[in-house]
C-alpha cells in the first residue's frame, strides 16, 4: 500500500499491529477518525494510554482492578473458599454475567505454550498454589477453555495440588442450552453423554 | 458489559466508537495492547494524534497529502487535462495501484446523502466546476461508486459542467477479469452485455 501522507501511512502501521486488524481495515478506522471532531481521537488516544500507564492488578486474584483488591476479592460475602481458576479479565466477566458462581477467582494471565513461549513461570500459579497449602480453600474449579494448552495448564496446577484435600473441579462441557444435538459437533455431544448428569439436578438449575 | 476497572472500561468504550469495533473486540484489542510494550500503546496514541492534528488537503485536488500540492497534483508528468473524481484517497489508492490512469483526480470527500445530512456544500465540488470552467480540463471521469447516492452526485456535477465543451465518461462496470458468468450478479451482467467493447479493444488492454 503507497499512501499519499506519512501521517495516514504511520496511523495505519501503528493502528494494524492490533490483532485481526488488516491495512484496509486500520485505514478505514483512520478515515473514520479524519471525518470525526478532533476530540474523539484526543479521547481515544488518552484512554488507551492512561488504561496502559496505570493499570493495576488485584494483589490477591491477579484479576485487572483499579484498587489493591478488586471489588470481588473485597466482598465479604461471596465464598472465598471455592477459587475459580481461569485465564483472563474476559472469562471472570463472563461467569459473573451468569450469575451463577459465587466464589472468587484466580487469573492466570495465559496458559501454559511452549510455541507461544509461555511457560509456568509467566503464569501467576506460584500465588495460587500457595492459597491453596495455606489450608483455606475447599474447592478449586478448573475453567480453562478446552484446548491442548488448557489442558495442559490444567493438569501442570493439578499435580501441584492433588495432595491437598480439596476437591478439583471443572465446568460442565456439553450441548449449549436450546441446541439441536444435529448439529453439535461430536466430541461435544460426547462429552455432554458421559457427563450426564440426574435428571432432577438438570432440571432444577433451569 | 461491566468491567472490573474503570480504566479498561473507558479504553473499551472509545476504542468502540470505531466503526465495526464492538465492544467484545474493543475489549480483544486493549487487553491486547496490556499484554505488549507500553511503547506500543505509546506510539499508536501519537500516531493517531499526529495524523488528525496534522493532516492536511491538497490545494489541488483535496486529497489526503503532507504538502500544500500533493505529488500527483505536482507531477508534471500526469496529464492535468484528465480529472477522475473519487469519492476520498482509498479511491486514488484503488486507481493508483493499477498504474492504467496517468490523470490528475479530484476528491469529493464524499457522496450526496441526504440520509447521512451531507449535501453539495459539504463536498469539493464548487472547486471541480471553477476549474472545469476555467478551460484546462478535456475530460472528467465518474467514478464514484454505483449506488445511488454515487449516481445523485454524478447527476449533480454533471448538470453544472454539461454546458462545457469537454468529455465526460464514467468508469466501465463489469464482470470481474477471471470470474464466471455464471457466479455474477445480474445487474452488473447486464451491464457488461450493455457496454459490451470492440473485442480487439479488450484484448489490446489485457
Ligand atoms: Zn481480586
Ligand atoms: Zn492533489
Amino acid at each position: 500500500m503507497e499512501f499519499s501522507s506519512k501521517l495516514i501511512e504511520k496511523a495505519v502501521n501503528e493502528m494494524s499491529q492490533l490483532p485481526g486488524i488488516g491495512k484496509r481495515t486500520a485505514l478505514r478506522l483512520v478515515l473514520h477518525l479524519l471525518k470525526q471532531p478532533k476530540e474523539q481521537t484526543g479521547f481515544l488516544s488518552q484512554a488507551l494510554v492512561a488504561m496502559r500507564q496505570d493499570i493495576k492488578y488485584c494483589a490477591s486474584c491477579h484479576n485487572i482492578s483499579d484498587s489493591v483488591m478488586c471489588e470481588i476479592c473485597a466482598n465479604k460475602n461471596r465464598n472465598h473458599q471455592i477459587i475459580c481458576i481461569v485465564e483472563d479479565i474476559r472469562d471472570v466477566m463472563a461467569i459473573e454475567n451468569t450469575g451463577q458462581f459465587r466464589g472468587i477467582y484466580h487469573v492466570l494471565g495465559g496458559k501454559i505454550s511452549p510455541i507461544d513461549g509461555v511457560g509456568p513461570s509467566q503464569l501467576n500459579i506460584t500465588s495460587l498454589v500457595e492459597k491453596v497449602k495455606s489450608g483455606t480453600v475447599t474447592e478449586i474449579i478448573f475453567a480453562l477453555s478446552s484446548t491442548m494448552e488448557g489442558d495442559t495448564t490444567n493438569f501442570y496446577i493439578y499435580k501441584q495440588i492433588t495432595e491437598s484435600n480439596i476437591i478439583i473441579s471443572t465446568i460442565a462441557r456439553g450441548i449449549s442450552v436450546g441446541d439441536e444435538l444435529e448439529y453439535a459437533d461430536e466430541v461435544t455431544l460426547g462429552r455432554s453423554i458421559l457427563h450426564r448428569i440426574p435428571f432432577e439436578k438438570g432440571f432444577k438449575n433451569n
